[in-house]
């Protein structure tokens, strides 16, 4: 991670809080938790906070850019500009709480320096590091991507606060150099147990971003509905999804990748296989899956691995997918494969018997050597769930595993790390679970970073939404502010619940004004603007 | 209940479903369980089904007023119309379903007959009873009670479904009478945890209506906030609430109660005291909440009972309260009073010591004689919690008791009814307690009507929301469909959890159309229409 430092002085983390950490009300009065005012979350690698004040006037602001340009950055700034100085929509009960000698003068400008040109699409090794100073009536921000620089207006964004007196816009004196702690901060979308709209997803994508998450994770299809329109097939959506108004088409796929695309998140899809595919299935492709017995026509297993034209049209698929997603990465499932069909039909014990083939996890890695040969031809990375690993089947040699069970048990992440392939990590962070009352915590505490040591093939992590209970009526709030603690654990160097507890409330209240319907953090609470 | 009976045949419960009945799709593809079409949340008391059906042409029906009419009426008339014939946002996959000779005509016209002049407002005692008769062109729609009719209409409704063709409007050849098995069916929202805004509140109401609800129980403020706006004691809501802009008026009040009583809810308010009430202590009532001990003056328990000018206080805002709002009950709280600072306090020792007062229990009796000798002179009846009872405070003879204790052990229900006092039914109805995946059956399958019998000291329940981690963010998703679980208990005769679910999909649907975001209520689902 060579930088051509902004500032040449040595960081220390400023622990010290210049500013007042708030206590809670007198006796449950109130709010349980006082939020933070002009924190950042996630909480950034290294910042110098001062107790000194610059006013904004809304009108009089600009950000100023001094390096390369490009669409992504015209657009954040407009991103920004629309965010920055939301007028307060409640009214605070008090006066402004600054003394007028902390105020050192008027914020007019950030001048904005990106060092280098832009990429196209952010990708796995993107650099997010940036930094920001905010000494005086200009301020700077500096990174040598554009994804940095993202996250750099980000930061600034919360940086910026409306005064208790409901009108006065302020920023802080700081200094802040900030890089994620791991590559990969995704979150997992399943759309199959239930459909989303596009303004859900897309709602998510911004969601994310104001977390500086930089992966969508996007299960489309499973058993339940195939909503991804396939020019190659188009039946499978026809016949598999929900309805005629649950599909993705390929230009809804499109927005979703722009508009994440503008958040700096990479868009990686999931296309489950062999098992979780019931209703691919009801998509015309004669023989896909395993018929379970030669009695009962009606009853289908995973898809059969000894058709070999299903190789055919799973490689057409893929192509098509691969093409227009534009991430080198794909995830190829493989997870609870349920073999019984396998083993109850007998063209299938047949073909075994040829092919000296002793149990089923021989022919689930007949299977899967067919489709990393496909995502080998597409010059695709694939990634699998953890059960491929588990059963020693043999993977692609860049095959990333991605780890979701054994919640107690983490050796596994060790294991796959031996074994020279990369990790991800989601094990304790399925948000579909959720418990009556303050939850994010549970979340927060479960931090990989012991498991990953410092290496490098230990990717990150994902916070998975699963769909059987979720829908458009509900994500949001299930999701905002719970996903919010994987995403410090994933971006943040040194962890402190107690910190996080205040900086959540503010976090809460910051996504809820710019449009996110996150739900309450810590019990009672009052979003003053 | 007297009825002068449209018809004038014995009844018989259809349990013959003539309709299909809806299975699973084959293996897990699709959605779980698929929804009814055109059946009734709560199931009706007796309903005669016909494999007959009535189309529509929507711009050709009406609603034909033959009896009593007043402003309520009318107002439902045009708040049906707006939502008989929503157009499909979905569309379907498949044709229309109807045979042409199962289609017996066209439906033109609603009758509806109010045989008795309209009530200003809803009441413990208000009849909802009514009949519907479909069986050609004109239906029929009879009650005794403005708030019948109100039932019947919502069940017109619900009755009329869009085909799956996306575009013909049915409704089946029926004929129901029907009427709530209990009087009493309230939803507590607690608006003291956090502030909803008022469209909250009266999306609640709406939605309350589609399920036939009759009581908003009000819990307006509690220890963390004091959103009601006084006249008498504004400071109560200026010092107490959590901002200025989390007050409700005395208007926001009216329009809650207007809004409530055209879908014939009443609106029951709590002012919990003597504990609960620390927000209060913020409004400027010299001496009102005990403090807990000499030497440290800033921590405070409940009410102060010794004060003599605390009753005047109370005895002026509940004067105040009770002629705001319309309903003749009155909810004073009274659960969970610590009592320590009580006991701590010299003052209160001494006032104990004077009037031979051997416990704090003593004390609260003196508390609660001095607030029922309020509540009669106001003609107002008063609710308690449970506590009231279990302590045996002297109670007021009218009093309800509000049992919420005791989730495994209803034994309470039959002991509070035996001491001649009604009962208010809420142990395993508190719907803030989520869990993950389908849980309206846990409220569905608890049943209180064996502790009820026939005593009509039974009053009905109450599904609460408590609100530490709810605010208008993920209100509507959370209480509904749950609720309406409680909603069926405490109207059907007859409860049947398999029906249900094949039901309660569609009403989820039929919620969502109207503008409820209901979440899923079975695990994997999709709305047509």
């Amino acid at each position: 991670m060579h930088y051509n430092s902004l500032i040449t002085n040595a960081f220390v983390i400023c622990s010290i809080l210049l500013f007042s950490v708030p206590q809670s009300f007198n006796q449950n009065v109130g709010p349980t938790v006082k939020m933070t005012n002009g924190q950042v979350w996630p909480k950034p690698a290294l910042q110098h906070i001062y107790d000194e004040y610059l006013t904004f006037e809304p009108e009089n602001f600009n950000f100023n850019n001094t390096g390369y340009s490009c669409d992504v950055l015209q657009d954040a700034f407009k991103w920004y500009n629309s965010m920055l100085f939301l007028k307060a929509t409640n009214t605070f009960k008090q006066n402004t709480s600054l003394s007028t000698d902390s105020i050192i003068g008027k914020m007019e400008v950030l001048n904005v320096q990106l060092t280098n040109p832009c990429e196209n699409y952010p990708s796995l090794n993107m650099e997010e590091k940036y930094e920001i100073k905010i000494n005086n009536s200009s301020g700077l921000l500096v990174a040598t991507s554009i994804w940095g620089i993202l996250r750099g207006l980000e930061t600034f964004s919360q940086l910026v606060y409306l005064e208790t007196d409901g009108s006065t816009f302020v920023i802080r004196r700081t200094t802040i150099v900030d890089y994620p702690k791991f590559r990969h901060r995704g979150f997992l979308l399943d759309t199959s147990r239930h459909y989303f709209p596009i303004e859900s997803i897309t709602k998510t994508l911004d969601a994310m971003s104001y977390s500086k998450m930089n992966v969508f994770h996007w299960h489309m299809v499973d058993d339940q509905s195939f909503p991804y329109q396939s020019s190659a097939f188009p039946n499978l959506s026809e016949k598999g999804a929900f309805g005629k108004s649950a599909i993705y088409t390929k230009d809804d796929v499109r927005r979703v990748i722009e508009h994440a695309k503008l958040r700096g998140i990479r868009v990686i899809p999931e296309f489950d296989t062999p098992g979780h595919t019931l209703s691919w299935g009801l998509g015309g492709i004669p023989g896909l899956l395993t018929e379970c017995s030669d009695s009962d026509t009606n009853q289908f297993g995973p898809i059969d691995p000894t058709v070999e034209k299903n190789y055919n049209f799973i490689r057409t698929l893929l192509s098509e997918v691969s093409e227009l997603f534009q991430d080198n990465y794909l995830h190829l499932g493989g997870d609870e494969v349920d073999s019984s069909c396998w083993t109850t039909n007998k063209k299938i014990q047949h073909f075994m018997e040829r092919n000296n083939m002793k149990n089923v996890l021989e022919l689930k890695d007949y299977y899967f050597a067919n489709i990393f040969n496909i995502t080998r031809s597409l010059e695709t990375v694939p990634i699998v769930w953890e059960e491929i690993f588990d059963e020693n089947i043999h993977l692609d040699p860049k095959a990333v595993v991605h780890v979701w069970k054994d919640y107690y048990d983490h050796s596994i992440v060790s294991k796959v790390m031996k074994s020279g392939h990369p990790v991800l990590f989601s094990s304790c962070w399925y948000v579909n679970y959720i418990k009556y009352g303050t939850d994010w915590p549970k979340f927060y505490r479960c931090d990989p970073t012991s498991e990953a040591g410092h290496n490098p093939l230990f990717l990150g992590g994902e916070a998975c939404m699963w769909g059987e209970f979720v829908d458009e009526t509900n994500l949001l709030p299930l999701t905002w502010p719970r996903t919010s603690a994987v995403a410090e654990v994933l971006w943040s160097h040194t962890l402190n619940e107690t910190d996080a507890k205040y900086r959540i409330e503010e976090h809460v209240c910051r996504m809820r004004r710019r449009g996110i319907p996150a739900e309450p953090a810590n019990g009672p609470s009052y979003c003053h603007y």
